[in-house]
């Protein structure tokens, strides 16, 4: 199965997020407005209960997420993608570190951008235009989250949510 | 805020319950397919942590709840909601019982009907169609589950997973 691991905000930021995503991102009704730590990897069903035995140990290592958004930005030329950008923090790279070292898979592709979509798989016109009035604007956001999550994707492309972590906590 | 408490099922399952959902089931992208085990309840997000408190010590006393569907029904004519029905079994009344005692409010419309929906708001017309079809075809499925969600609703009217409860383990 698929499953992916991702902090959700509160459910302010969330419907901040999505007053931008109904409009934007083609995955809107797929999974609620998230940040990604460890993009979708495949994971045997019976190999579950160890994979959440190490989330559960990486989550009582690390603090609380530090969510410091600070503008709207977008990955062009790489994709379409526009995100509320996140400022770096240790206690995100904390979490994206552990998440994509022995044993887990790395990713070579891209080094860890911190970032919260807001609007995804638009054509190159819409992009520009959204991107470039979104950057107009003020976008400041500050928050902390206590808890990961781990999803497993569904076969219609839709996320369930698998298990939640308190990040920093014993319990 | 907007809360609930459901159980996920199985991606298996899960998975089978969209293959309807997707054509009957008007909050087919709302929220994952799920068993209700408490209604939408209003919260305070500041009374949120003492929520999680007592959600924990329910899991805490619970057993893994055995998910035992036997066959499609439907709660017409009070409503056009088509289900998976489940077998009552004393590990889902012991979670709903604790869910509608105090300092939880009541649910004084209606007694526990274990299910799993699969289609709601259909016309009288497709309802029948979609009912009648489905009674003459076999439904058994078994499976345990050993975890169970809270959720809050967004402005969208979707649903974001805020915690998940280990039934029955001290974890």
């Amino acid at each position: 199965m698929k499953v992916g691991i991702a902090l959700f905000p509160s459910k302010q930021l969330q419907d901040q997020a999505n007053s931008f995503r109904m409009r934007y991102d083609s995955h809107y009704a797929m999974i609620p407005p998230h940040i990604t730590l460890k993009e979708t990897f495949d994971v045997k069903e019976e190999e579950l209960p160890t994979l959440v035995a190490m989330l559960r140990e990486i989550a009582k290592k690390a603090q609380p997420a530090l969510i410091d958004i600070y503008k709207v930005d977008s990955f062009y030329p790489q994709s379409n993608t526009i995100f509320f950008k996140i400022r770096e923090h240790e206690s995100l790279t904390f979490l994206y570190d552990q998440l994509h070292s022995e044993p887990f898979s790395q990713n070579p592709k891209y080094g860890f951008i911190p970032h919260l979509t807001i609007g995804q798989e638009l054509s190159d016109d819409e992009h520009a235009d959204v991107v470039g009035r979104l950057k107009m604007r003020n976008f400041e956001f500050q928050e902390v989250i206590n808890r990961m999550q781990l999803l497993y994707q569904l076969e219609n492309g839709s996320w369930s949510v698998y298990e939640t972590f308190h990040l920093g906590e014993d319990a």
